[in-house]
């Protein structure tokens, strides 16, 4: 049997390989354009890992390449992790959230069909309850009314793959994340304070006033929450759950602080003046973690520790390039 | 100023241009895939009225046509009632579902902010809710799992709509629709039990057990509503109504034997087995009107009183061809 890791190459789902390497074959399918193949450097001399540089938004391209790596290895898991994470990029242009975020869901579960693989684990995301003016976002929250295209692309997924559990999937297990830090970094607020600190010392510029309050989990946290979940056995076929971590999350201005703190200190951080950082960004967001702390699962790091960690790791990871 | 209705050719559509066509210069665009000029016969003569035989979910093409309209007419409003209304065809193929419902979305929303056109009405669906279990759907229900391909489509759209509210339209407002009956018939329940049973008038198939509970609201109610929230003047610039009759709704048998006793008294009806009639069916679904009726807004039929007058308009209608 063999798992199936879309976007397999980026931030996130390396951070699964460790664990699924040591039971299952794992193919990863990745078209480069986010994640990098230096992430998968570490595994280069294992046997079960298989990498096919791929474009999931290519219908036909896809169904051929599952149905390769099915008579390969019978399909038990996909795991969907491509995406644009560059949620300003889809403001801009649509067209990439479209292709990049929703599409490739769309060509996954096609193939998914064609070869008879039953279980889809999702990364969808806290961005598609918009914004929900400091209310509490909860799994039973409405109406859903992302702000951003991201958002909006990853609540299509969700909805396609809930389609697809009454017709042919046996699990459509969607995990909605909040702002996931660690490493490899490759986007995000604090990957984005680090560089801009590198290029100029003396000065940090930060997007919006720095009071925009947000939780933050390590994706060590994420990692065990998903795993955990998958192996729970009391999901419905098909189901949300929000990860987070339990806290009400920290300041921007928190982390320009410790960025400055661990990078450059002294530097003078500038703020902007609106309580956006930019479009599809929200003030304040509190996240409901009742569903998911019932099943008996906690994470391990505060939002305040994570993006401590995070900052540390990421420091490290951008010294070395 | 001119008002664009997209798949205006279409049941819906056509029942709001003797209300469009007081006042405004109305542009229809539709591929005719599912609509009908014959619809638009009776404006023939009207010069307010101008049809434009058009593929929507063409990105480019649709950016020129609106393009050309605006030229004309500044776009004032664009109503999008074009969608994939065979949900059949849609769970066999979600393409048909992904380019019909919900690309043409995608489009039009690109096309708009083209032309700055910044009003956006939507037809959205009480699919997008899936199987509630009996339990209410409000606006505020979550999570949003819909069992079709045409609800996924359908919520895939609304998230769009809201992101775009986001960044550059002022209105965006999302109708959620019930079952609806009325004239010009395409599908339907109604029109499918009709035309079963002038092909055989001694006996008629229906899909389940005849369990199945729904509201029908009839069009005539559905475009009061939607233009009395059009100008109620206290919604969000995003907001999402439910709309649909105050009531539980009817079984499929009391339609199938309004049906038989108006087009073939005596013919013996012979139901299925299952209480689904097909993959995206939901058998007893129950739609909170709270939010609407706050409004001020009543319809002026119960749902057996629409189903018994559509009875009669649609056996009028097939009658004719």
């Amino acid at each position: 049997m063999s798992i199936v890791i879309c976007g397999g190459a980026g931030f996130i789902a390396v951070n699964l390989l460790d664990e699924f390497l040591q039971d299952n074959q794992v193919f990863v399918l990745d078209n480069l354009s986010r994640g990098s193949l230096v992430y998968l450097n570490k595994y280069a001399d294992n046997p079960n890992l298989k990498f096919i540089e791929h474009e999931l938004s290519d219908l036909d391209q896809t169904a051929k390449v599952f149905g390769e790596i099915n008579d390969i290895s019978s399909i038990s898991e996909v795991w969907h992790m491509a995406a644009n994470s560059d949620i300003l990029a889809g403001v801009e242009s649509p067209e990439i959230d479209l292709r990049d975020t929703f599409l490739t869901t769309h060509c996954i579960l096609l193939a998914m069909k064609n070869v008879g693989a039953k279980k889809f684990y999702f990364a969808s995301s806290s961005a598609i309850y918009g914004d929900m003016e400091g209310k509490p976002a909860s799994e039973s929250s409405g109406p859903l009314l992302p702000i951003s295209n991201y958002g909006a692309m990853k609540l299509a997924s969700e909805g396609l793959i809930s389609a697809a559990t009454e017709s042919f999937l046996d699990i459509g297990l969607m995990y909605r994340f909040p702002n996931v830090v660690g490493v490899p970094a490759t986007h995000g607020v604090i990957f984005d304070l680090i560089r801009k600190l590198k290029n100029n010392q003396s000065e940090l510029e930060v997007l919006g006033d720095g009071t925009q309050q947000k939780s933050y989990l390590h994706v060590s946290d994420l990692v065990g929450a998903m795993l955990y979940l998958r192996d729970y056995g009391k999901v419905n076929s098909r189901d949300v759950f929000n990860i987070g971590p339990v806290d009400d999350g920290v300041r921007v201005s928190t982390i320009a602080e410790t960025v400055v703190n661990r990078v450059s200190p002294g530097a003078k951080i500038n703020y902007g003046t609106s309580d956006r950082g930019w479009v599809g960004d929200v003030p304040k967001f509190s996240y409901s973690l009742d569903k998911l702390l019932a099943t008996g699962w906690k994470p391990k790091l505060s939002s305040l520790e994570a993006v401590k960690l995070a900052v540390d790791e990421i420091s490290v990871q951008l010294a070395e390039f």
